[in-house]
């Protein structure tokens, strides 16, 4: 790591073994010097889950040729934090790039995302981040056409920098005959999952749920990244760490919190 | 649930048989119909993390005397899902309240915290949420002092409802000889975790790490949930779901994402 190339930290929810993270990791082999810390079986949904009752594991693996890469046994945020106490102890990466997540990341879905956690957990460090997600499900989706976008942000950010406690959620639509028009910068779109739990019986008669859901988009707005991907551009939301509603204090101000008599 | 009292459910994320839900859950029955669905197990740390590769069970419990409860296998944010889903099917709860959790979520913590994420999902479902922490990590924590706080800021937000999409990071600082001094509105403290990993060796000559690390406040302000908790006053940050940073939209806009020869 010592050529004047950028050094760039990839890491995954996916696992080591995804398809998306194996292509990322050859796109960001073109830009820089790449180390990978990755989950060592899928993390999906794991929000930004941190492992505190557990002991972590860190092993060194060997399926990136000519890349140094580890697996850990923890959550994606877990991955970010032992790739910086381990493996960059003396000087921070010049970017952390999460991904490529096997399924869209956009409008509420950012909070459940541990592809995002990883990046989020980059920002927090004062790292600029970016966390990259595929509108395709599937194990074997086809990235033939990711490669163009991801440059384009990845070099504009390292050109560029982004503020301390902002990471970049990308969204790039599946491949289809259409081509991408292009990128757009967006802002979360309002909307929420709609669950319905599919209730079953196990041999031994008890009652388990399985999770599953509908996404409900509640904006009607043209810029948000909703809106960006139905109309086939690739969406950058910047995602921040400070959840403060700050246009809420003054009304909050206003509420009687005396405790004397109450 | 038929009384016109207001129906609250009670999550948590130090599981079900933590002091700290029994506390809650004790100050919700003052105010109205209460249900409890907690995880079966301690989930601290588990940011809004999900279950979706993995079945969930839920399970009547009869810990809570004359209060309808429920464990389950999943996060604190499955809780919430399973609860909308199972329990309040026709009639959303008046008011969602996750904890008292035995240990502080101010700051940065907001975002590793299963105890808000149960409160996010509420807010999510447009659902007045509320977490509630005790700046003291003991399992037998003294939370004698807290009820008066805990009423005064539900009572508010029953009379005054919170904007969908908003819950509420109520901090209370540890039991001390200093009475606490009030309730104040804050923003979250700009600060990060400055992990340091314990790195042992198993039986077996394998390296293995924990997590441990100490908060580094980087946030002067006399407006945070810091330097509340530090003066001995309750904190409350209205926290939102909308991640985006949209102060920053203009000057993205102002990036050369083009794709075209790059």
């Amino acid at each position: 790591m010592s050529s004047s190339k950028p050094t760039i930290l990839v890491a995954n929810d996916d696992g080591i073994t995804a398809p998306g993270i194996r292509t990322l990791v050859n796109i960001m082999k073109e830009i820089g010097e790449v180390v990978v810390v990755a989950p060592d079986s899928p993390q999906s949904g794991m929000g930004h889950a941190i492992t505190i009752g557990n002991a972590l594991r860190l092993d060194e693996n060997d399926i990136f040729e000519g890349v140094k890469a580890y697996e850990c046994s923890g959550t994606p945020a877990d991955c970010i934090k032992l790739a910086k106490h381990y493996i960059f102890k003396d000087k921070k990466p010049d970017l952390v790039v999460s991904g490529i997540n096997h399924g869209s990341n956009s409008s509420i879905s950012v909070i459940y995302s541990g592809t995002m956690s990883a990046a989020m957990e980059g920002a927090i460090e004062g790292i600029p981040s970016i966390g990259f997600s595929l509108c395709d499900y599937g194990h074997q989706a086809d990235m033939s056409h990711v490669k163009p976008f991801i440059k384009a942000v990845v070099e504009n950010v390292l050109k560029q920098g982004i503020p301390k406690g902002i990471a970049l959620n990308v969204n790039i639509p599946a491949k289809s005959a259409e081509p991408i028009k292009g990128i757009r910068i967006c802002r979360q779109t309002l909307g929420h999952w709609g669950e319905e739990f599919d209730e079953r019986e196990d041999p031994y008669g008890r009652r388990y749920f399985w999770l599953t859901g509908k996404f409900v988009n509640q904006d009607k707005g043209q810029d948000t990244d909703e809106w960006a991907l139905k109309n086939n551009y690739v969406s950058i939301v910047p995602c921040q760490c400070d959840l403060t509603a700050h246009h809420l204090l003054s009304s909050l101000n206003e509420w009687n919190l005396s405790t004397q008599e109450n």
